[in-house]
C-alpha cells in the first residue's frame, strides 16, 4: 500500500445529491426525517472505512423547497445521534460564523467531540444563503469581505475557549477534593472588532483538542482563510485542470505560512453515477435529469446569477451579457464555476439546468466502477485531490454501489485503507492532536 | 389505579445532585464525560418508566468548579445522543432566552423532536448565573425584569417558527413533484422590542408540534410567565406549606388566564435518601455531608447572598443582617427560599452550608423507601405536587435504590403506571398536541 492514500467523506443530503433525487424510484421520501435512514447510512459508510460523514447546513429555507428536498437537518443534534449509532467514524458538521455566537457553538463542538469520543469536525462556513440575515435580525446579509473578517475573529475565538482548559485541568480526584485545577483554568478575555468573549469554556478539554477545521470556501478570502486556518477544504471543481490549479494554489499558499502543506488536505465534490456499462450509467444520468423541474432551476439561476428567465427560455443559450458579475455575486466561487461552464461550454438553458442538477456545480461522473475509479485515482495522483468529498445521486443505494463496486477497486489499487488504524477523524486524516495554545498572562 | 398519577422525571446532574457527589465512592469521576454513562441512566430511567430525564444548563462556567463536578454537558447533543439509545422517555433540555438566537434555537429543538419521534421538551430560563454575560459580549447580565421580558417574545418568536409549516406542508409526492406546498408554509414577519425574525423555520413541523414547554423560575415574574406559557413547572421547596402555596397560586393564575390547570404539571424537586432504616438513610446523608468542602459553599453562599465569609466563622451564626435583600437577588426565588431557611433555622454557617449542599436548595429527605414513598404521596394528594424531579444524591446508585425499592411502592398505591401508555413526552404528561398557531395574513 503506497503511503500516500486517498481520504473519503459521505457527505450527505436528504434524499441525495441530484435535485431531482427524491422522486427518484429508489428513494423513499418517507425517511427523510427519519433518524435511522441517516443513522443506518453512516454505519454503511463505516463499514467501508470512510473518513467521516458530512452535513452540510444553513440557517434559512430556500426558497425552491417546493419542488426538491431542501428542509435543513440540524447538524449538531442530528450527528450527536449518529454519532451514538457508530464508533469510528468522523462527524463533520457545517456551522456558520455568521449566525452563530462562538460561546455557543465552542460548547457545541466541545460536546459533540466528548460524546463521539474525537470524531468531530468543523466546516467552517460564512453562510451563503443571503435569506439568512431576515432570521437574524439583520436588515441585509454582511457582504463577503465582511464576512470573512468576522469568520477569521471567530476562529481564534472558539480555538481559545476550546484550549482554555488544559488538558491536565480536570483532576477529580476523589481524595483531596481536587475537581479541577483552577491554575489550568484560563479566561481568554477576548474583544474585538466582532466580538467580546471572557470565557473560560464550561468544558474540559475534548479528545481532538479541537474539531478538524474544515473549510468550503474558494473565492479569493475563502482561500486566504483556508490556508490559514483549514486542515481540510471542500472544494467544486469541473475540470482536472481547475482542480490542480486549485490545488497548487492552496497548498502554496498554506507553505507561505509557513504550514506543512500535508495537513491541509483538498477533497473536491465528486457525485458518480455507476453502471456496469457506461452507457448504463448515462442512461441513469438521464433518467435523472427527466425527473428535474424547470421551475427549480429557473429559480437557483436567479439566485446563483440574477438571471430573471422564464419557462419558454428553455432551450435558447444562456443569456451571457445579462449576468451581473460584479459585486457581491461576482466574489462568490459557485457563481465562478457556474460562469466558467457557461463559457467553455455554451450550453442552452437546459442543458445548464441539467449540469447543475447533479450536486449543484459539484463535478457529476457516469460510468462504470473502473471508470469512476479512474477518475478518482487520475485527480489523486495528478495533483488536483487527496481525497473526495463523494455525493451520492440518491440514497443509500447511489452510496451502496460506490461502496461496494468502486471501494474494492481502489483498495485493489493500494489506494485506499482497508480499514481503519485509528479512532479519531484527526486520526483518520492523519493529523496531530493540536497542543492548548498559551493561555493569556 | 387512580385516575391522577405521579409524573417522575430524573434530573441529571454529573456525578449526582449534592455536591460532593464525585467525591463518594459509589461514583465514578472516570465517567463523567462518558456520553455511555447517560445513556445507561436513561436507560434505568425508562425501564422505570419514567416521564423524562432532565438536563440543566448554563452557558459559563461555575466559579466553583475547583471542588465540585460543576462543568456543563451541553444539553442538544448530549440528549440527542440519548435518545439514539432511548425509545420512550422524554428528553428535557435547558436553554436560555437570553443567551440564544430563537431561529438557531427553534431548528435544534425541532430538530431533536424529529430524531427523538416526539419526546422533547424546552427547560424556558432566562439564566441564572450573571457571569454569562461576559460571553456574549455584554458588560452585564440584564436585570431580572428585562430578561423575563425578552422571554416572553422569544417564547412568541419561536412558537411562531415551529408553527410556520403547517402540518400538511410536507408533501413529498414523487409523482406530482410537489415536495412542498408552500402555500401552508408561513413567514412569520416578527419585529418586536427584543427580536426581528422573518422565517419560515427550515423544516417540517416535528412530530409533537412543539416540544413541551416546561419552566423552572418561581420569583414573581417566573410565576406569571409560567402560568402563561409553561406546561410543566420545576420548582424548589422545603415544606409542605410552602409547596401547597406554590401550587395553588400558579394553578390559580394559570385559570384567571383561561387556562386548564390540569395542564400546567407542577413538579417539585426531591432529593432521597434511602436506607433500609431511617437512621441507616441519616448516616448515608451524613457520610455526603463530611465530604463536602467548605471553600465551595462559602463561594456558594458569596454567590446566593452575597455573603463574603471566611472559614473561621463557620460555626457562628449566619450573619442574617449583612445579607442584601433589595434590587435583583431580591427578585430570585432561590434567593428567597434561602433566606426561609435562615430565618426558619437560624443555622450555623456551616449548618446552613449542609442544608445547600444535597442539592442547592431542592427538598432533600432521608429515610426508608416507604417513608420517601409516603413523603411523595403526601405531597401530592395534599395539594402541593402533580410530580417531582427526582433529584439522585449520586448517580448511578442513587437513582437505581429509588427505582428499585421506591417505585414499586408508589405502583403498589396505584400513584405511578407501571409501564408506558404513549409514546410522546406531551403524551406521558398527559399534554394534547397543539394545534399550528393560525399565520399572519
Ligand atoms: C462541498 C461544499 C459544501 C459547502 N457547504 C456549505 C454549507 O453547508 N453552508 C454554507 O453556507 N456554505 C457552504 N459552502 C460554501 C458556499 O458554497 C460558498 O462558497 C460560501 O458561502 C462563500 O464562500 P466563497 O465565496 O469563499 O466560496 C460549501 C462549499 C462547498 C464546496
Ligand atoms: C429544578 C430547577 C432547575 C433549574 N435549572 C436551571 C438551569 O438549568 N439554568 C438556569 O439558568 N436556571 C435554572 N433554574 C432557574 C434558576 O434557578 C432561577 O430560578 C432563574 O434563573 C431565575 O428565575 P426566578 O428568579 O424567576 O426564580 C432552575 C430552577 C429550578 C427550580
Amino acid at each position: 500500500m503506497s503511503a500516500r492514500t486517498l481520504h473519503l467523506n459521505l457527505f450527505v443530503y436528504p434524499g441525495g445529491h441530484h435535485e431531482a433525487a427524491w422522486r427518484y424510484h429508489g428513494t423513499d421520501p418517507d425517511r427523510l426525517l427519519d433518524i435511522g435512514f441517516y443513522q443506518d447510512l453512516a454505519r454503511r459508510a463505516e463499514a467501508a472505512a470512510f473518513d467521516a460523514v458530512f452535513f452540510a447546513d444553513g440557517p434559512s429555507l430556500a426558497d425552491n423547497v417546493r419542488y426538491a428536498s431542501r428542509f435543513r437537518l440540524e447538524p449538531f443534534t442530528w450527528l450527536s445521534a449518529v454519532a451514538a449509532a457508530t464508533e469510528r467514524i468522523g462527524l463533520i458538521a457545517t456551522a456558520s460564523t455568521t449566525y452563530t455566537e462562538p460561546y455557543n457553538l465552542a460548547r457545541l463542538f466541545a460536546s459533540l467531540d466528548h460524546l463521539s469520543r474525537g470524531r468531530a469536525g468543523w466546516n467552517i462556513v460564512t453562510t451563503g444563503a443571503p435569506q439568512a440575515a431576515g432570521n437574524f435580525g439583520l436588515d441585509e446579509h454582511p457582504v463577503h469581505a465582511e464576512r470573512y473578517d468576522r469568520a477569521r475573529e471567530f476562529v481564534e475565538v472558539v480555538t481559545r475557549l476550546w484550549d482554555s482548559w488544559e488538558d491536565e485541568a480536570l483532576v477529580a480526584d476523589q481524595k483531596s477534593g481536587v475537581f479541577a485545577d483552577t491554575d489550568r483554568i484560563h479566561e481568554i478575555g477576548h474583544s474585538g472588532r466582532h466580538l467580546r468573549v471572557r470565557g473560560p469554556l464550561n468544558l474540559p478539554r475534548s479528545p481532538q483538542g479541537r474539531p478538524v477545521y474544515v473549510q468550503a470556501g474558494s473565492s479569493e478570502d475563502g482561500r486566504s482563510f483556508a490556508a490559514a486556518h483549514a486542515e481540510a477544504v471542500f472544494t467544486a471543481h469541473q475540470t482536472l485542470r481547475g482542480g490542480q490549479d486549485f490545488y497548487a494554489d492552496l497548498k502554496a499558499r498554506a507553505a507561505a505560512l509557513g504550514r506543512d502543506p500535508g495537513r491541509l488536505l483538498v477533497l473536491p465534490g465528486i457525485s458518480p453515477f455507476i453502471g456496469s456499462t457506461e452507457a448504463e450509467a448515462r442512461a441513469l444520468h438521464a433518467e435523472f435529469d427527466e425527473l428535474t423541474q424547470p421551475e427549480y432551476s429557473l429559480q437557483l439561476l436567479r439566485r446563483l446569477l440574477g438571471l430573471d428567465l422564464t419557462a419558454d427560455q428553455l432551450d435558447g443559450p444562456v443569456p451571457r451579457r445579462l449576468i451581473e458579475t460584479e459585486g457581491e455575486r461576482g466574489n462568490g466561487s459557485r457563481f465562478r464555476l457556474v460562469l466558467d461552464i457557461i463559457d467553455r461550454e455554451q450550453p442552452t438553458v437546459r442543458g445548464l439546468m441539467h449540469r447543475l442538477a447533479g450536486a449543484r456545480g459539484h463535478r457529476v461522473v457516469a460510468g462504470t466502477p473502473e471508470q469512476v475509479a479512474d477518475q478518482i485515482q487520475e485527480w489523486f495522483e495528478q495533483g488536483a485531490a487527496d481525497g473526495f468529498n463523494v455525493m451520492p445521486p440518491w440514497l443509500p443505494g447511489g452510496f451502496d454501489l460506490f461502496a461496494d463496486q468502486v471501494v474494492p477497486i481502489l483498495r485493489a489499487r493500494g489506494l485506499f485503507r482497508t480499514a481503519y488504524d485509528a479512532t479519531t477523524l484527526r486520526g483518520h486524516y492523519g493529523l496531530p492532536r493540536p497542543a492548548a495554545s498559551p493561555a493569556l498572562r
